[in-house]
């Protein structure tokens, strides 16, 4: 049995580009005990991904040239050689991005479909409502009445860390990069302010304005000049929780930009990076609050959605151009 | 009466002058109520001044143009109207640099010249120890077995840090600006290694050599390009305590350097600046155990001591250039 897959042709200088990537047909091996068959539906596409396309240490090893991505896939058991799984089943995990996929079934997790769309578990109730959930609530400690400033506001992240700080009762302002995003992050997602970073001229000045009593707490999803700019207008012992720099990711040389650490230093600043994984063993308790504040209505999720497996080379080099609101997600 | 003083004559563009200051005789006030009378013995002569001299907001209020320079001072009680204290008493305090002070006795407090030199009181027993033991063990809390890296390590707080860090089971690199920093470092002070930047052409290369493990604590004094060397050699999870910049505190515009949050982020570091007053409800925790350090033989300390009051300029220009090792004093 054969599968389309898509494989990383060759390691992209600076911003992806379609010849990066290659789709192939792959021979699917035989079903072994404990194995699945499953039927790809949701691909979930990240920022991240760009740093596996480099062959660099990182967090996450890199991705192989002339081997499939693999990222976050919501599926279908087709077929199953596992006590635990039946036909018909939705599971997620990390998966190749391949139509079929044959993968053993201690690899993924059974989603339950009737609490939120199948796609949620890639979005709000998977990794980018963990990064975000774990980032502001444990790094930042927002309190009431605080004002928190959110950058890449309108993505998978930064819309459900905007609900959060409002929630704990701060002034919330997000950066994105259209008029349409920023009309959603207030209609829809309850932030008070929101600043388009391509059409406003000076971005520290709009900032005073937005935050009279200054930043205390930074989440950061881009990283360069827009981070410049809010950093230049941080309180005295605010918190900057370091989630993305995707306005680098793509740089080709080291990026120089202004020292921080004078300002971090006499206005005793805490900078922390972080990856969700650090936070694997609480994931339980974070995905019980996230359902619990879906359920009451606190919490909303956004996504856009490509159509079809091919789309996924397309969906991913159209996150560095801001493509998408919320989560971007491919429907197979 | 008169005393001599020594007051700001200008704000220095850049690295200070000696044109920056001017000594003057000021016309000493009437002793009232619970006022003491004070000759100057010891004054202390600190990085962090240098923020002082300029007009810009900071943790601090800039000193003023035609006023004294206000610092640590340690000095003896020549008459008092204070029940609390009485001639002979030593005592120190924030307070100008005057030979002479009249100053309210709830200004100072009296300090116990047998445990320790007096002059150590603005030392390891004063905002450089405190600075030392509260930006290690609470900001980095290093661990044993763990590998330590301290700059301007020479320097009053950089000599305490290693020592520190020593005591807490820790393998401890300094880097430091002589070769007789480097061996005092190394043969008084217990450190595993030193580094002189001075000397050595790739620092980045030189630490990675000295910490085969990668560097797990990173106490910054110096910022800069050091700073940048270091960081680059930075472990997942590691913690970067910012106490000074010294290298910028006389740059004339914004610093540029690599941009550090894509490395705090893949690396999961935390950078916090902070300043001593941050733990002033904790003072007397920090002030016992290094006593206690200190009568256990645990913990050494040295000093530059120039002598006469006339030098205070000369020794806070000095502190630019690391003419100093250890904490730096003018004995008046």
């Amino acid at each position: 049995m054969n599968s389309k897959q898509i494989v990383l042709a060759s390691r992209p200088k600076g911003t992806p580009t379609s010849e990066d990537f290659r789709i192939e047909n792959v021979e699917l091996p035989e079903l072994k005990e404990d194995d699945l068959l499953l039927q790809g539906m949701y691909y979930s596409v990240d920022p991240y991904m760009r740093g596996r396309m480099n062959d660099a240490k990182s967090y996450v090893a890199p991705f192989k040239v002339g081997q499939p991505i693999e990222g976050g896939v919501v599926a279908k058991v087709v077929e199953s050689k596992s006590v635990d799984f039946k036909t018909g089943d939705i599971v997620m995990g990390a998966l190749p991005w391949q139509q079929q996929i044959v993968a053993p079934a201690k690899g993924v997790k059974k989603i339950d479909a009737s609490i939120a769309p199948a796609s949620y578990y890639l979005g709000i109730l998977g990794m980018p409502g963990l990064t975000a959930y774990f980032g502001l609530m444990d790094i930042t400690k927002p309190k009431a009445g605080e004002t928190v400033v959110v950058s890449g506001a309108a993505g998978a992240v930064g819309v459900v860390v905007g609900q959060i700080a409002k929630i704990q009762g701060c002034r919330v302002i997000g950066i994105a990069g259209t008029d349409d995003k920023i009309n959603l992050l207030k209609e829809t997602f309850g932030f008070d302010e929101g600043i388009n970073y391509k059409t406003t001229a000076d971005i520290k000045q709009a900032i005073a304005q937005l935050c009279p009593n200054g930043v205390d707490v930074y989440f950061d999803n881009v990283g360069g000049a827009i981070s410049d700019a809010v950093i230049s207008n941080i309180n005295f012992h605010a918190r900057i929780a370091l989630c993305g720099q995707i306005a680098l990711y793509n740089s080709t040389e080291v990026p120089m930009g202004p020292r921080l650490q004078p300002m971090l230093l006499t206005r005793s600043v805490l900078m922390q990076g972080f990856i969700v994984s650090n936070y694997q063993s609480r994931f339980p308790e974070g995905i019980q609050q996230l359902a619990q504040w879906i359920t009451a209505g606190k919490l909303k999720f956004t996504e856009t959605i490509l159509q079809g497996f091919e789309q996924l080379p397309a969906a991913l080099i159209g996150l560095f151009k801001g493509v998408n609101t919320g989560k971007m997600v491919v429907e197979a």
